[in-house]
Protein backbone atom coordinates (compact mmCIF):
# COMPACT_ATOMS: atom_id res chain seq x y z
CA UNK A 1 0.00 0.00 0.00
CA UNK A 2 1.51 3.74 -1.40
CA UNK A 3 1.11 6.27 1.78
CA UNK A 4 2.57 9.64 2.67
CA UNK A 5 3.53 10.55 6.13
CA UNK A 6 2.48 14.28 7.03
CA UNK A 7 2.40 16.23 9.84
CA UNK A 8 1.00 19.47 10.78
CA UNK A 9 3.16 21.44 13.88
CA UNK A 10 3.70 17.73 14.78
CA UNK A 11 0.44 16.26 14.49
CA UNK A 12 1.16 13.18 12.50
CA UNK A 13 -0.94 10.96 10.24
CA UNK A 14 -0.57 8.12 7.69
CA UNK A 15 -2.16 9.48 4.33
CA UNK A 16 -3.39 7.02 2.31
CA UNK A 17 -5.18 8.25 -1.65
CA UNK A 18 -7.96 6.65 -2.04
CA UNK A 19 -8.01 8.30 -5.81
CA UNK A 20 -5.09 5.91 -6.68
CA UNK A 21 -4.74 3.24 -3.87
CA UNK A 22 -7.42 0.23 -2.31
CA UNK A 23 -7.03 -0.40 1.30
CA UNK A 24 -5.59 -4.12 2.16
CA UNK A 25 -7.52 -4.34 5.38
CA UNK A 26 -10.77 -2.62 6.93
CA UNK A 27 -9.73 0.87 7.88
CA UNK A 28 -9.86 0.93 11.57
CA UNK A 29 -7.89 -2.36 11.34
CA UNK A 30 -5.23 -0.42 9.02
CA UNK A 31 -5.68 2.52 11.47
CA UNK A 32 -4.45 0.31 14.43
CA UNK A 33 -1.53 -1.89 12.87
CA UNK A 34 -0.23 1.24 10.74
CA UNK A 35 -0.26 3.75 13.64
CA UNK A 36 1.96 1.92 15.98
CA UNK A 37 5.23 3.69 15.96
CA UNK A 38 7.59 0.58 16.39
CA UNK A 39 5.78 -1.56 14.58
CA UNK A 40 3.98 0.06 11.82
CA UNK A 41 4.54 3.43 9.89
CA UNK A 42 3.87 5.19 12.99
CA UNK A 43 1.51 7.84 13.61
CA UNK A 44 -1.56 9.95 15.69
CA UNK A 45 -3.80 7.82 12.89
CA UNK A 46 -4.61 7.39 9.95
CA UNK A 47 -5.84 9.84 7.06
CA UNK A 48 -7.59 8.44 3.97
CA UNK A 49 -8.25 11.14 1.20
CA UNK A 50 -10.71 10.16 -1.48
CA UNK A 51 -13.47 11.50 -3.79
CA UNK A 52 -16.22 13.65 -2.88
CA UNK A 53 -19.31 14.45 -4.40
CA UNK A 54 -19.75 17.73 -2.79
CA UNK A 55 -16.11 18.94 -2.41
CA UNK A 56 -12.18 18.80 -4.04
CA UNK A 57 -11.86 15.53 -1.61
CA UNK A 58 -13.16 13.91 0.94
CA UNK A 59 -11.38 13.13 4.02
CA UNK A 60 -12.17 10.45 6.12
CA UNK A 61 -9.89 10.07 10.04
CA UNK A 62 -9.19 7.05 12.20
CA UNK A 63 -7.16 7.18 15.29
CA UNK A 64 -4.28 4.77 16.32
CA UNK A 65 -7.32 2.57 18.49
CA UNK A 66 -9.42 2.23 15.49
CA UNK A 67 -12.14 5.07 16.62
CA UNK A 68 -13.40 7.08 13.78
CA UNK A 69 -12.90 10.65 14.13
CA UNK A 70 -14.96 14.14 12.81
CA UNK A 71 -12.16 16.36 12.04
CA UNK A 72 -8.82 17.79 13.20
CA UNK A 73 -7.40 21.25 12.14
CA UNK A 74 -4.26 20.09 11.56
CA UNK A 75 -4.96 16.84 9.64
CA UNK A 76 -7.74 18.46 7.34
CA UNK A 77 -4.49 21.03 6.20
CA UNK A 78 -2.14 18.15 5.54
CA UNK A 79 -5.25 16.91 3.25
CA UNK A 80 -5.81 20.40 1.30
CA UNK A 81 -1.86 20.23 0.89
CA UNK A 82 -1.98 16.68 -0.79
CA UNK A 83 -4.50 17.87 -2.78
CA UNK A 84 -2.96 20.77 -4.30
CA UNK A 85 0.85 19.29 -4.51
CA UNK A 86 -0.28 16.40 -5.74
CA UNK A 87 -2.33 18.19 -8.41
CA UNK A 88 -6.33 16.57 -7.82
CA UNK A 89 -7.10 20.06 -7.53
CA UNK A 90 -4.76 22.57 -8.20
CA UNK A 91 -6.67 25.78 -6.46
CA UNK A 92 -6.12 28.37 -4.00
CA UNK A 93 -9.47 27.80 -2.10
CA UNK A 94 -9.93 24.21 -1.92
CA UNK A 95 -13.47 22.06 -0.29
CA UNK A 96 -12.44 19.10 1.70
CA UNK A 97 -15.63 17.43 2.68
CA UNK A 98 -15.36 15.89 6.33
CA UNK A 99 -17.65 14.53 8.90
CA UNK A 100 -18.41 18.32 10.43
CA UNK A 101 -19.41 19.40 6.71
CA UNK A 102 -17.77 21.01 3.76
CA UNK A 103 -14.45 23.28 4.84
CA UNK A 104 -13.13 26.01 2.85
CA UNK A 105 -9.48 26.07 3.23
CA UNK A 106 -7.25 29.08 1.27
CA UNK A 107 -3.72 27.48 0.43
CA UNK A 108 -0.33 29.91 0.63
CA UNK A 109 1.90 28.03 -2.00
CA UNK A 110 6.01 28.69 -1.73
CA UNK A 111 8.23 29.00 -5.00
CA UNK A 112 8.22 25.56 -5.43
CA UNK A 113 4.78 25.71 -6.04
CA UNK A 114 3.75 23.31 -3.71
CA UNK A 115 1.61 24.26 -0.23
CA UNK A 116 3.30 25.21 2.41
CA UNK A 117 0.99 26.92 4.42
CA UNK A 118 -2.98 26.39 4.59
CA UNK A 119 -5.75 28.64 6.18
CA UNK A 120 -9.02 26.78 7.53
CA UNK A 121 -12.58 28.05 8.90
CA UNK A 122 -13.04 26.72 11.99
CA UNK A 123 -16.77 27.26 12.56
CA UNK A 124 -18.68 29.11 15.20
CA UNK A 125 -17.36 28.67 18.80
CA UNK A 126 -19.73 27.61 21.18
CA UNK A 127 -20.10 29.74 24.18
CA UNK A 128 -23.70 28.83 25.86
CA UNK A 129 -22.73 26.63 28.93
CA UNK A 130 -25.27 23.88 28.49
CA UNK A 131 -23.89 23.09 25.12
CA UNK A 132 -20.33 23.27 25.68
CA UNK A 133 -21.47 21.36 27.83
CA UNK A 134 -20.53 22.19 31.45
CA UNK A 135 -22.35 23.25 34.29
CA UNK A 136 -20.29 26.65 35.05
CA UNK A 137 -22.87 29.24 35.01
CA UNK A 138 -22.37 32.40 32.56
CA UNK A 139 -23.22 32.28 28.59
CA UNK A 140 -19.89 32.54 28.24
CA UNK A 141 -18.94 31.19 31.23
CA UNK A 142 -15.82 33.93 31.46
CA UNK A 143 -13.40 34.37 34.03
CA UNK A 144 -14.97 31.83 36.42
CA UNK A 145 -13.98 30.33 39.82
CA UNK A 146 -13.82 26.66 39.45
CA UNK A 147 -12.46 24.51 42.99
CA UNK A 148 -9.70 21.93 41.67
CA UNK A 149 -8.27 19.87 44.39
CA UNK A 150 -7.35 22.72 47.27
CA UNK A 151 -6.96 25.43 44.64
CA UNK A 152 -9.66 27.78 42.90
CA UNK A 153 -8.79 28.85 39.27
CA UNK A 154 -10.19 31.52 36.79
CA UNK A 155 -11.55 29.83 33.61
CA UNK A 156 -13.10 30.36 30.53
CA UNK A 157 -14.76 27.80 28.23
CA UNK A 158 -15.09 27.48 24.76
CA UNK A 159 -16.55 24.67 22.79
CA UNK A 160 -15.10 24.64 19.09
CA UNK A 161 -17.28 21.52 18.38
CA UNK A 162 -14.89 19.80 21.20
CA UNK A 163 -15.45 21.29 24.66
CA UNK A 164 -12.10 23.10 25.75
CA UNK A 165 -11.65 25.41 29.67
CA UNK A 166 -9.33 27.89 28.95
CA UNK A 167 -7.27 29.20 32.23
CA UNK A 168 -4.72 32.00 31.50
CA UNK A 169 -1.68 31.82 33.86
CA UNK A 170 1.46 33.84 34.98
CA UNK A 171 3.90 31.07 34.15
CA UNK A 172 3.16 28.50 31.99
CA UNK A 173 4.84 24.94 34.07
CA UNK A 174 4.47 21.51 34.80
CA UNK A 175 2.48 22.20 37.76
CA UNK A 176 -0.19 23.49 35.87
CA UNK A 177 -0.39 21.42 33.09
CA UNK A 178 0.42 18.25 34.19
CA UNK A 179 -0.39 18.82 37.74
CA UNK A 180 -4.30 20.59 37.04
CA UNK A 181 -4.54 19.44 33.67
CA UNK A 182 -5.72 16.19 34.64
CA UNK A 183 -7.74 17.11 37.17
CA UNK A 184 -9.65 19.94 35.36
CA UNK A 185 -10.14 17.06 32.26
CA UNK A 186 -12.04 14.82 34.65
CA UNK A 187 -13.79 17.42 36.89
CA UNK A 188 -17.57 17.26 37.35
CA UNK A 189 -18.28 20.47 35.67
CA UNK A 190 -17.72 19.14 32.72
CA UNK A 191 -20.40 16.29 31.97
CA UNK A 192 -18.79 15.12 28.73
CA UNK A 193 -15.09 15.90 30.19
CA UNK A 194 -13.07 18.45 28.61
CA UNK A 195 -9.81 19.70 26.82
CA UNK A 196 -7.37 22.02 29.71
CA UNK A 197 -5.97 24.45 27.81
CA UNK A 198 -3.12 26.49 30.26
CA UNK A 199 -1.70 30.29 28.36
CA UNK A 200 0.47 32.92 28.95
CA UNK A 201 -0.28 35.95 27.25
CA UNK A 202 2.47 37.22 26.48
CA UNK A 203 1.45 40.66 24.36
CA UNK A 204 -2.26 41.32 22.90
CA UNK A 205 -0.91 39.83 20.09
CA UNK A 206 0.64 36.48 21.13
CA UNK A 207 0.30 33.41 23.49
CA UNK A 208 1.77 30.52 24.67
CA UNK A 209 -0.09 27.99 24.92
CA UNK A 210 0.17 24.10 26.25
CA UNK A 211 -2.89 21.83 25.81
CA UNK A 212 -3.95 18.85 28.14
CA UNK A 213 -6.10 17.00 25.32
CA UNK A 214 -9.12 15.09 26.71
CA UNK A 215 -8.14 11.37 26.54
CA UNK A 216 -4.46 11.70 25.02
CA UNK A 217 -2.63 13.79 27.96
CA UNK A 218 -0.13 16.46 26.87
CA UNK A 219 -0.22 16.90 23.12
CA UNK A 220 2.34 18.78 20.72
CA UNK A 221 -0.33 20.63 19.13
CA UNK A 222 -4.02 20.83 19.36
CA UNK A 223 -5.77 23.21 16.61
CA UNK A 224 -9.10 23.43 18.43
CA UNK A 225 -7.19 24.15 21.71
CA UNK A 226 -5.66 27.38 19.73
CA UNK A 227 -8.70 28.22 18.46
CA UNK A 228 -10.36 28.37 21.76
CA UNK A 229 -7.66 30.27 23.67
CA UNK A 230 -7.68 32.89 21.16
CA UNK A 231 -12.19 33.11 21.55
CA UNK A 232 -11.24 33.07 25.38
CA UNK A 233 -8.74 35.74 24.95
CA UNK A 234 -11.28 38.07 23.02
CA UNK A 235 -14.05 37.63 25.57
CA UNK A 236 -11.84 38.22 28.79
CA UNK A 237 -10.63 41.05 26.90
CA UNK A 238 -6.91 40.05 27.22
CA UNK A 239 -5.82 39.78 23.66
CA UNK A 240 -6.80 41.50 20.04
CA UNK A 241 -8.99 39.32 17.46
CA UNK A 242 -5.79 38.01 15.55
CA UNK A 243 -2.88 36.18 17.76
CA UNK A 244 -0.05 33.65 16.92
CA UNK A 245 -0.18 31.41 19.24
CA UNK A 246 2.97 29.18 20.45
CA UNK A 247 2.35 25.68 20.98
CA UNK A 248 5.18 22.79 21.78
CA UNK A 249 5.03 21.81 18.28
CA UNK A 250 5.24 24.83 16.13
CA UNK A 251 3.14 28.21 15.92
CA UNK A 252 -0.90 28.84 14.17
CA UNK A 253 -1.70 32.12 13.79
CA UNK A 254 -5.75 32.31 14.92
CA UNK A 255 -8.33 34.94 13.85
CA UNK A 256 -11.46 35.56 14.95
CA UNK A 257 -12.27 38.78 12.95
CA UNK A 258 -16.04 39.31 13.92
CA UNK A 259 -16.34 37.20 16.70
CA UNK A 260 -18.67 34.43 14.39
CA UNK A 261 -16.47 32.08 12.77
CA UNK A 262 -12.89 31.57 13.91
CA UNK A 263 -10.09 31.24 11.09
CA UNK A 264 -6.71 29.06 11.69
CA UNK A 265 -3.79 29.65 9.67
CA UNK A 266 -0.56 26.79 9.86
CA UNK A 267 2.17 24.85 7.87
CA UNK A 268 1.45 21.43 6.30
CA UNK A 269 4.56 19.38 5.74
CA UNK A 270 5.22 16.45 4.30
CA UNK A 271 7.99 14.01 5.68
CA UNK A 272 8.01 11.46 3.46
CA UNK A 273 5.93 8.98 1.12
CA UNK A 274 6.59 5.26 1.19
CA UNK A 275 4.89 1.87 0.42
CA UNK A 276 3.96 -0.30 3.89
CA UNK A 277 3.79 -4.10 3.13
CA UNK A 278 2.16 -6.75 5.85
CA UNK A 279 4.56 -8.40 7.64
CA UNK A 280 6.91 -11.09 6.54
CA UNK B 1 16.67 9.82 0.23
CA UNK B 2 15.41 5.89 -0.36
CA UNK B 3 15.15 4.18 2.86
CA UNK B 4 13.85 1.14 4.81
CA UNK B 5 12.46 0.81 8.25
CA UNK B 6 12.88 -2.67 10.33
CA UNK B 7 12.43 -3.92 13.18
CA UNK B 8 13.39 -6.69 15.62
CA UNK B 9 11.06 -7.51 18.35
CA UNK B 10 9.93 -3.61 18.31
CA UNK B 11 13.98 -2.51 18.02
CA UNK B 12 12.93 -0.04 15.30
CA UNK B 13 15.65 1.72 13.04
CA UNK B 14 15.90 3.84 9.49
CA UNK B 15 17.90 1.58 7.10
CA UNK B 16 19.68 3.36 4.19
CA UNK B 17 21.38 1.64 1.63
CA UNK B 18 24.84 3.01 0.93
CA UNK B 19 25.59 1.03 -2.09
CA UNK B 20 22.95 2.59 -3.94
CA UNK B 21 22.44 6.05 -1.71
CA UNK B 22 24.19 8.58 -0.91
CA UNK B 23 23.52 10.89 2.58
CA UNK B 24 21.84 14.34 2.46
CA UNK B 25 23.51 15.19 5.69
CA UNK B 26 26.33 13.98 7.73
CA UNK B 27 25.10 11.11 9.35
CA UNK B 28 24.62 12.16 12.98
CA UNK B 29 22.33 14.87 11.85
CA UNK B 30 20.58 12.57 9.90
CA UNK B 31 20.03 10.19 12.81
CA UNK B 32 18.92 12.84 14.94
CA UNK B 33 16.17 14.86 12.08
CA UNK B 34 14.59 11.37 11.06
CA UNK B 35 14.38 9.80 14.24
CA UNK B 36 11.87 11.86 15.66
CA UNK B 37 8.48 9.84 15.88
CA UNK B 38 6.45 13.19 15.20
CA UNK B 39 8.39 15.20 12.25
CA UNK B 40 10.76 13.00 10.99
CA UNK B 41 10.43 8.80 10.12
CA UNK B 42 10.30 7.89 13.46
CA UNK B 43 13.13 5.11 15.29
CA UNK B 44 15.40 4.11 17.30
CA UNK B 45 18.22 5.83 15.75
CA UNK B 46 19.54 5.44 12.10
CA UNK B 47 21.81 2.35 10.44
CA UNK B 48 23.94 2.31 7.46
CA UNK B 49 24.11 -0.01 5.18
CA UNK B 50 27.54 -0.08 3.03
CA UNK B 51 30.58 -2.06 1.33
CA UNK B 52 32.70 -3.68 3.59
CA UNK B 53 36.61 -5.47 2.68
CA UNK B 54 35.82 -7.57 5.35
CA UNK B 55 32.53 -9.14 5.34
CA UNK B 56 29.53 -8.94 2.88
CA UNK B 57 27.89 -5.24 4.22
CA UNK B 58 29.21 -2.61 6.57
CA UNK B 59 26.59 -1.63 9.59
CA UNK B 60 27.29 1.55 10.96
CA UNK B 61 24.71 2.82 13.67
CA UNK B 62 23.74 6.09 15.22
CA UNK B 63 21.59 7.03 17.96
CA UNK B 64 18.38 9.15 18.31
CA UNK B 65 20.46 11.65 19.44
CA UNK B 66 23.26 11.68 16.68
CA UNK B 67 25.89 9.36 18.79
CA UNK B 68 27.70 6.43 17.21
CA UNK B 69 27.09 2.98 18.54
CA UNK B 70 29.10 0.06 18.25
CA UNK B 71 26.67 -3.06 17.94
CA UNK B 72 23.24 -3.71 18.38
CA UNK B 73 21.92 -7.61 18.54
CA UNK B 74 18.11 -6.41 16.72
CA UNK B 75 19.78 -4.47 14.25
CA UNK B 76 22.54 -6.25 13.21
CA UNK B 77 19.82 -8.57 12.42
CA UNK B 78 18.13 -6.52 10.38
CA UNK B 79 21.29 -5.80 8.70
CA UNK B 80 21.77 -9.22 7.40
CA UNK B 81 18.17 -9.45 6.20
CA UNK B 82 18.30 -6.73 4.37
CA UNK B 83 21.66 -7.96 2.62
CA UNK B 84 19.93 -11.04 2.55
CA UNK B 85 16.92 -10.16 0.81
CA UNK B 86 18.17 -7.22 -1.42
CA UNK B 87 20.33 -9.65 -3.03
CA UNK B 88 23.35 -7.76 -2.10
CA UNK B 89 24.96 -11.05 -0.73
CA UNK B 90 22.25 -13.73 -0.98
CA UNK B 91 24.28 -16.59 0.97
CA UNK B 92 23.05 -18.39 4.21
CA UNK B 93 25.61 -17.40 6.21
CA UNK B 94 26.73 -13.99 6.15
CA UNK B 95 29.60 -11.46 7.36
CA UNK B 96 28.46 -8.12 8.81
CA UNK B 97 31.42 -5.77 9.60
CA UNK B 98 30.29 -3.56 13.08
CA UNK B 99 32.13 -1.35 15.66
CA UNK B 100 32.84 -5.23 17.14
CA UNK B 101 34.45 -6.46 14.68
CA UNK B 102 33.15 -9.07 11.85
CA UNK B 103 29.84 -11.06 12.97
CA UNK B 104 28.61 -14.18 11.32
CA UNK B 105 25.01 -14.63 11.03
CA UNK B 106 23.07 -17.52 10.12
CA UNK B 107 20.14 -17.03 7.68
CA UNK B 108 16.84 -18.65 7.96
CA UNK B 109 14.41 -18.18 4.71
CA UNK B 110 10.38 -18.70 4.93
CA UNK B 111 8.48 -20.14 1.92
CA UNK B 112 8.75 -16.77 0.37
CA UNK B 113 12.60 -16.83 0.18
CA UNK B 114 13.23 -13.74 2.59
CA UNK B 115 14.86 -14.16 5.58
CA UNK B 116 12.67 -14.20 8.79
CA UNK B 117 14.85 -15.63 11.23
CA UNK B 118 18.12 -14.47 11.81
CA UNK B 119 21.11 -15.94 14.36
CA UNK B 120 24.21 -13.97 15.37
CA UNK B 121 27.26 -14.73 17.20
CA UNK B 122 26.93 -12.50 19.89
CA UNK B 123 30.62 -12.82 21.27
CA UNK B 124 31.84 -14.44 24.85
CA UNK B 125 30.36 -12.47 28.11
CA UNK B 126 32.94 -11.04 30.25
CA UNK B 127 32.66 -12.57 34.07
CA UNK B 128 35.45 -10.80 35.35
CA UNK B 129 34.07 -7.98 38.11
CA UNK B 130 36.54 -5.80 37.41
CA UNK B 131 36.13 -5.61 33.76
CA UNK B 132 32.32 -6.22 33.71
CA UNK B 133 32.64 -2.96 35.68
CA UNK B 134 31.52 -3.44 39.09
CA UNK B 135 32.93 -3.39 42.81
CA UNK B 136 30.40 -6.25 43.47
CA UNK B 137 32.72 -9.20 44.56
CA UNK B 138 33.13 -12.56 42.58
CA UNK B 139 34.39 -13.56 39.55
CA UNK B 140 32.05 -13.66 38.43
CA UNK B 141 29.84 -12.41 40.54
CA UNK B 142 26.83 -14.38 40.80
CA UNK B 143 23.74 -14.11 43.18
CA UNK B 144 25.48 -11.58 45.28
CA UNK B 145 23.67 -9.12 48.02
CA UNK B 146 23.41 -5.73 46.57
CA UNK B 147 21.26 -3.26 48.43
CA UNK B 148 19.25 -0.82 46.81
CA UNK B 149 17.42 1.91 49.02
CA UNK B 150 15.95 0.10 52.24
CA UNK B 151 16.03 -3.50 50.44
CA UNK B 152 18.48 -5.84 49.68
CA UNK B 153 18.35 -7.85 46.52
CA UNK B 154 20.31 -10.58 45.17
CA UNK B 155 22.25 -9.85 41.71
CA UNK B 156 24.58 -11.62 39.10
CA UNK B 157 26.59 -9.44 36.83
CA UNK B 158 27.85 -10.27 33.68
CA UNK B 159 28.96 -7.93 30.64
CA UNK B 160 28.34 -8.45 26.57
CA UNK B 161 30.61 -5.54 26.13
CA UNK B 162 28.19 -3.77 27.65
CA UNK B 163 27.59 -4.48 31.95
CA UNK B 164 24.56 -6.01 32.94
CA UNK B 165 23.04 -6.84 36.58
CA UNK B 166 20.51 -9.22 36.53
CA UNK B 167 17.93 -10.00 39.27
CA UNK B 168 16.05 -13.13 39.26
CA UNK B 169 12.47 -12.34 40.79
CA UNK B 170 9.09 -14.49 41.83
CA UNK B 171 7.29 -11.98 40.02
CA UNK B 172 7.45 -9.38 37.25
CA UNK B 173 5.96 -6.49 38.33
CA UNK B 174 6.65 -2.41 37.73
CA UNK B 175 7.80 -2.20 41.65
CA UNK B 176 10.80 -3.98 40.15
CA UNK B 177 11.63 -2.90 37.13
CA UNK B 178 10.59 0.71 37.30
CA UNK B 179 10.98 1.06 41.00
CA UNK B 180 14.27 -0.54 41.18
CA UNK B 181 15.57 -0.51 37.72
CA UNK B 182 16.26 3.07 38.09
CA UNK B 183 18.25 2.45 41.13
CA UNK B 184 20.04 -0.28 40.22
CA UNK B 185 21.03 1.81 36.49
CA UNK B 186 22.88 4.16 38.99
CA UNK B 187 24.31 2.61 41.76
CA UNK B 188 27.88 3.25 42.99
CA UNK B 189 28.72 -0.23 42.54
CA UNK B 190 28.49 0.17 38.83
CA UNK B 191 31.12 3.08 38.25
CA UNK B 192 30.27 2.69 34.34
CA UNK B 193 26.28 2.41 35.42
CA UNK B 194 24.02 -0.67 34.38
CA UNK B 195 21.56 -2.31 32.79
CA UNK B 196 19.12 -3.95 34.80
CA UNK B 197 17.11 -7.04 34.35
CA UNK B 198 14.31 -8.45 35.98
CA UNK B 199 13.64 -12.04 35.02
CA UNK B 200 11.16 -14.27 35.74
CA UNK B 201 12.09 -18.15 35.11
CA UNK B 202 9.13 -20.16 34.33
CA UNK B 203 11.32 -23.15 33.48
CA UNK B 204 14.49 -24.23 32.73
CA UNK B 205 14.01 -23.30 29.23
CA UNK B 206 12.04 -20.40 29.27
CA UNK B 207 12.19 -16.96 31.15
CA UNK B 208 10.23 -13.64 31.07
CA UNK B 209 12.35 -10.83 30.96
CA UNK B 210 11.83 -7.08 31.04
CA UNK B 211 15.06 -4.31 30.98
CA UNK B 212 15.43 -1.17 32.41
CA UNK B 213 18.36 0.13 29.67
CA UNK B 214 21.46 2.37 30.77
CA UNK B 215 20.17 5.62 29.54
CA UNK B 216 16.74 5.00 28.15
CA UNK B 217 14.52 3.27 30.76
CA UNK B 218 12.48 0.02 30.03
CA UNK B 219 12.28 -0.82 26.49
CA UNK B 220 10.71 -3.46 24.57
CA UNK B 221 13.91 -5.67 23.52
CA UNK B 222 17.33 -5.46 24.62
CA UNK B 223 19.06 -8.12 22.96
CA UNK B 224 22.46 -8.18 24.74
CA UNK B 225 20.08 -8.02 28.24
CA UNK B 226 18.41 -11.01 26.70
CA UNK B 227 21.97 -13.26 26.44
CA UNK B 228 23.37 -11.73 30.06
CA UNK B 229 20.39 -13.19 31.56
CA UNK B 230 20.48 -16.53 29.80
CA UNK B 231 24.19 -16.45 30.97
CA UNK B 232 23.34 -15.56 34.73
CA UNK B 233 20.56 -18.18 34.88
CA UNK B 234 23.49 -21.04 33.59
CA UNK B 235 25.87 -19.10 35.70
CA UNK B 236 23.12 -19.45 39.40
CA UNK B 237 21.92 -22.90 38.19
CA UNK B 238 18.28 -22.24 37.22
CA UNK B 239 18.05 -22.40 33.67
CA UNK B 240 19.63 -24.84 30.50
CA UNK B 241 22.37 -23.93 28.33
CA UNK B 242 19.47 -22.49 25.70
CA UNK B 243 16.40 -21.02 26.76
CA UNK B 244 13.65 -18.82 25.06
CA UNK B 245 13.64 -15.71 26.54
CA UNK B 246 10.07 -13.62 26.08
CA UNK B 247 10.61 -9.81 26.22
CA UNK B 248 7.98 -7.01 26.00
CA UNK B 249 8.39 -6.46 21.94
CA UNK B 250 8.85 -10.47 21.31
CA UNK B 251 10.88 -13.65 21.95
CA UNK B 252 14.40 -14.41 21.51
CA UNK B 253 16.17 -17.80 21.34
CA UNK B 254 19.63 -17.42 23.35
CA UNK B 255 21.92 -20.38 23.63
CA UNK B 256 25.42 -20.38 25.48
CA UNK B 257 26.50 -24.19 23.89
CA UNK B 258 29.74 -24.67 26.04
CA UNK B 259 30.23 -21.44 27.84
CA UNK B 260 32.17 -19.27 25.43
CA UNK B 261 29.99 -17.87 23.26
CA UNK B 262 26.54 -16.65 22.88
CA UNK B 263 24.23 -17.17 20.14
CA UNK B 264 20.93 -14.95 19.66
CA UNK B 265 18.57 -15.90 17.25
CA UNK B 266 15.33 -13.66 16.02
CA UNK B 267 13.16 -12.59 14.00
CA UNK B 268 13.74 -9.20 11.44
CA UNK B 269 11.10 -7.63 10.03
CA UNK B 270 10.88 -5.08 7.10
CA UNK B 271 8.07 -2.64 7.76
CA UNK B 272 8.13 -0.10 4.90
CA UNK B 273 10.53 1.31 2.29
CA UNK B 274 9.80 5.04 1.20
CA UNK B 275 11.56 7.85 0.12
CA UNK B 276 12.57 11.03 2.65
CA UNK B 277 12.52 14.29 1.61
CA UNK B 278 13.61 17.81 3.73
CA UNK B 279 10.67 20.14 5.01
CA UNK B 280 8.98 21.99 2.42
Amino acid sequence: MRFTKMHGIGNDYVYVNLFAEKLPLAAPDLARIVSNRYKGIGGDGLILIGPSERGDARMQMFNADGSESEMCGNGVRCVAKYVYDHGIAKKPELKIETGRGVLTLQMFAGTSGRAERVRVNMGTPILKSADIPTTIPGDPPVNQPLVVGDKTISVTCVSMGNPHCVTFVDELTDAWVLGLGPQVEVHTAFPRRVNAEFAQVLSRTEIQLRVWERGSGETQACGTGACATLVAGVLSGRTDHQALIHLPGGDLEIEWPDEKEVFMTGPATEVFSGEWFPEV
